[in-house]
């Protein structure tokens, strides 16, 4: 559980209750709103609580669009842990209530307002930031609030371009200067962001040391992620082995170590850092603390970091070059068949009591994709 | 205890056979040397152990002065930990065997070689880098080894300098942007380099939030820090408490925080940093890691970093103006009466056996001095 550093407050537009007079929105719902109330279907909560209790698919009013705004038709949103910790209220952003669950989705622009110029009709979007609340059907959002993507991506892939990739993108371009044939190691290995590293990483000839518990499947799993592009794929238990001396010869020691798990985990992947290495800890899958030895921040010069992603995007909220060049080149890899999204259960947004059960399931591994 | 990442051989000079044709160099000797044999008086060791079992007082030859050397006569040498830990054999950094005891001290040049161009004799110098052996009265030594001080130092601040201080420096000069009003909270704030930080950071216009361990003679050490410059003195209970949120009235959250113990007390050092704000670790007398929270990390993007003064030595050998401008304002902040060198036990190098013993007490807090 997450203590609450900062409370910051989200904008929900469930709470607008204009109307819209343009009838022929209605035509885009796929479910059977009247004429003459403009509304869309949205997953809204009105307290924090256990997400199956407190969330509700519910008619929503649309507000209307205005000179500046854009009316989206949501195609497919994913359930992360981190929505599901924001309903539970025990994330570290928390909207105002009522609000709409979701912070990450692919949406279509279907009108634009008299004023908008980055975007037009038919244009597939993002949001730019969390707590826009993407478990919805439509939704009337500032221009500012999305960026564009080309619209010929794979759904799934556009849909979970926003948080993992992103993420993995920036924690393997922000904290060490890879080269090709540098080496970073990371747990979690078969998560999104764990995936998305190996194969950014491969497409810049970094090597990839990855970490993932035992499993009856382990080789299976790690025939996969070799056809990712993984350099090695190692048991959490291999790490204390002396077997980690013949991985070492193969490749240098690793400029960078990712953590998503905390605990001991995080611990052994230090001990094969170079002098000088970072770790990025960006999850904390098993709700332990991070633990350093002092020697190897003295001795070694290691560099125990984090990374949000929600706090990147709003760091450089001014500066959406930055933002733009990270999604070319995530949706280049794409295109080319370098970046493929992780596995996912595509789930109608009507039966999102069962996307939420698997979702919540501990070490999961299929990521639940609302369809709008 | 240690464990060793690297094993650099340090030169030793003590096995240094060649003898001095200069019969004049005996009349520097405190003691009764032969005129035909020049030497000087030496604590060494043969094998790593506990030091009060493996270091001997000998008789050492000096070798010649060659071009590019100067002979020194030591004047003072501190007893740090960490030469302790050299000792053992449980230091990051071990030397080649026979080795010369202690890496701190002042000396004083009494001839220079024909080549020797920065340095005269009368010149106050220190060592640039670790390894020297101080704990001797006199040494042949490389011009470029060593550095040169002001001659009109009190003897202890010069002895002490080369080490503490710089830490101190360093620490608040590379990690974060300090300007005048910000904070820095630190535990060990009595230990040589925890008054450093609170003498620096107050010329500088810098608060100190100072934790010391509770004991009988809380507030006399709490009114001494304090007239250093001390802006707040705490007991680590107080980390904990509400009383807290009363001391960050009075000045802002921690934009650093200076960690020489570990364990918990560095964990707790964390909840005051700044949002962004950076925890650098320099000691670890609680012989414990230190613990951070993935959520520090993660949302409130904590830098946890550590020091090791004599790496920065190293990495900055060629880069003496460095070194130079970082002496010249710590001598400057000495000669004006804004820092001072913590209390020491001055200790006849004859009764090294005593000495060694005090600095070996856990929690000792007077240095001992070897007067040579």
């Amino acid at each position: 559980m997450w203590p609450l550093f900062t409370t910051v407050c989200l904008r929900s537009r469930a709470g607008c209750r204009s109307s819209v007079s343009a009838a022929g929105l209605t035509s885009l719902f796929s479910h059977s709103a009247p004429l003459s109330a403009p509304t869309c279907r949205a997953l809204l909560y009105r307290k924090h609580g256990d997400p199956s209790r407190v969330l509700q698919l519910e008619d929503v009013d649309l507000p209307p669009v205005g000179a500046k705004d854009v009316l989206v038709k949501m195609l497919a949103a994913p359930i992360n842990p981190s929505d599901i910790n924001m309903i539970q209220g025990t994330y570290a952003i928390l909207p105002d209530l009522p609000a709409v669950g979701g912070n990450e989705g692919v949406a279509q622009v279907v009108e634009v307002g008299c004023q908008v110029k980055s975007l037009k009709t038919g244009d597939w979007v993002i949001p730019k930031d969390a707590g826009l609340g993407t478990w919805r059907t439509e939704a009337v959002l500032a221009e500012d609030d999305v960026i564009s993507l080309p619209s010929d991506l794979p759904l799934l892939s556009a849909a979970t371009l926003g948080v993992n990739p992103c993420t993995a993108f920036r924690m393997l371009s922000d904290f060490e200067d890879l080269k090709p044939g540098d080496s970073v190691i990371q747990n979690a290995a078969n998560s999104g962001v764990g995936q998305a590293v190996i194969q950014i990483a491969a497409a810049r000839g970094i090597n990839t040391i990855n970490v993932i518990r035992d499993r009856p499947e382990f080789s299976q799993l790690s025939d996969r992620l070799k056809a990712m592009g993984a350099t090695h794929v190692i048991k959490e238990e291999a790490l204390r082995r002396p077997e980690m001396k013949e991985l070492f010869k193969t490749c240098p020691k690793a400029k960078l170590a990712l953590n998503g798990v905390g605990g001991k985990s995080a611990t052994e992947l230090l001990r094969h850092l170079q002098f000088g290495g970072s770790m990025v800890t960006y999850g904390g899958m098993a709700k332990q603390p991070v633990t350093v030895p002092v020697s190897a921040l003295i001795f070694k010069d290691v560099k125990v970091r984090g990374f949000w992603v929600t706090q990147w995007k709003r760091d450089h909220s001014n500066d959406e070059k930055r933002f733009r060049a990270m999604l070319d080149e995530l949706c280049r890899l794409i295109q080319q068949g370098q970046l493929t999204a992780p596995a996912c259960s595509q789930v109608g947004l009507h039966d999102y009591s069962r996307a939420l059960e698997a979702a919540m399931q501990p070490f999961t591994s299929a990521k639940q994709l609302l369809i709008m």
